[in-house]
């Protein structure tokens, strides 16, 4: 039968006449919740004007060697797969496509607008953007700096880094692992958060960039509310934001002239918090 | 007044609700023509539900000193620009929403699908592109190789690079610019000349990647009808293709595991055309 991955954008009127069209058509629709930011189910459940079931990790992914149920589902009839943002953005979805293609599933496609495809925002060229960073939540003992070394290639080559910040969705704690308790929680790391990880990583790799550097701290981009901050990483780090989500972006030493004086035009409006 | 910057995406169905709701509200409409593949005006027109006028270059740009058309225009009233993927890609439009917010026009931003933020249709994870490049027609006398050398620098870091290749809409002939005649054309750059042009700049770099290393061909990326091809320069340079727009992807010589299982997989269904 039919799969359907709509992709949403990043607010419930983002939906595309081609998503809006396919997600009507379907028998049974979900909204993936885990991967993205929180969207309102009831505000998009208004728009799509059908009941809308929320997905989680094990829906998609399968737990263990067990069939996802969305893959089993999409055997039987047309299932429609909500996803915040853009598919396809990462391999998740992909797997999802071939392995539904392998069982004979056909799948649509639908694009739309993904965090990536809005950096050009604040006036930086989207040409100038090397490999995005994700910045995970650091554990006692596990301190992963590698995403460092990501800028510090990107910032060497001239490019532009957007970092993206780690969120866990419906998360269970360690005693609902434990089966002690059946709790979950949501955790969105915050601007201040990642700078003050940025320049732990930043120490390790022996790296001043954060110490000459002005940074771009970013709320809700890409939402009506978006906010931009342009400060040093120690202005930026004691200041305080709003909801989530947040982002970073680091800029490239270099930049041509007009991605520049874009840059300072813009800036000129805001000021850190 | 207001300026709305509208992505549409790739196809018209591509609108979101937000873009259609504020091209209704628009007084006047334009589709910009130039920067992107041809969008049916028609079907744009009729998706709508209202007459859409075309706006080239100098309509968004400006000719000289001259302020834009469309600037003028948003001191008076509600102006729409329906831009074909999505605004603030490039600086085009980060110049136009600076320039209008200086002259208190106020700015509406609606985001869309890019040809970016599609990639990951071929199993590409869209965290592992670099830089993307342009290749732009060579001339007699004016062959610009730098692009390869931004190629060569994704590669050697393990990233994949999206090639952009070249379009010319609208434009004057010499003896056009001449006053000689009034004649216009479009020009999309091929698969072929792109690989002419690839292994021609691969040749002043000293480079033997091309020789070593498969790449994707692409038609149409994003839209119904896509294709991929996946094949050496001398296998791909030599096929032959359907219509524009083309694009070439020249993947990372690493790439993780999952990536590289999800792409032989998804290549196994495509062969050289």
């Amino acid at each position: 039968m039919v799969l359907s991955l709509i992709g949403v954008g990043l607010e419930p009127e983002d939906i595309t006449l081609k998503g809006l069209r396919l997600a009507r058509e379907c028998e049974t629709v979900y909204l993936e919740k885990y991967t993205s930011i929180v969207m309102d189910d009831q505000e998009i459940e208004r728009v799509v004007g059908k009941k809308i079931e929320l997905a989680y990790r094990e829906d998609i992914e399968g737990v263990g060697d067990a069939e996802a149920r969305i893959i089993t589902e999409a055997k039987q009839k047309h299932v429609g797969l909500l996803v915040v943002g853009t598919p396809l953005f990462a391999t998740t979805h992909t797997e999802l496509m071939i392995r539904a293609q392998e069982l004979g599933i056909e799948v649509n496609i639908v694009h739309n607008a993904s965090i990536q495809s809005v950096v050009g925002c604040c006036g930086f060229n989207s040409y100038s953007f090397g490999r995005t960073v994700s910045i995970p939540f650091f554990l006692e003992g596990w301190r992963p700096y590698d995403f460092f070394r990501n800028i510090m290639s990107n910032f060497d080559s001239g490019l532009h880094t957007l970092c993206l910040l780690d969120i866990k969705i419906n998360e269970p704690t360690i005693d609902t692992l434990l089966g002690r308790e059946n709790k979950r929680y949501n955790r969105f790391m915050t601007i201040n958060e990642a700078i003050s990880q940025l320049n732990e990583a930043a120490a390790h790799h022996h790296s001043d960039m954060l110490a000459t550097q002005k940074i771009v701290a970013v709320e809700r981009l890409g939402l009506p509310t978006e906010r931009f901050a342009y400060g040093t990483a120690e202005e930026l780090g004691g200041a305080a934001y709003g909801p989530p989500l947040h982002s970073i972006i680091v800029p490239s030493g270099k930049g041509n002239a007009m991605e520049r004086e874009c840059l300072e035009r813009f800036f000129q409006s805001y000021q850190t918090p």
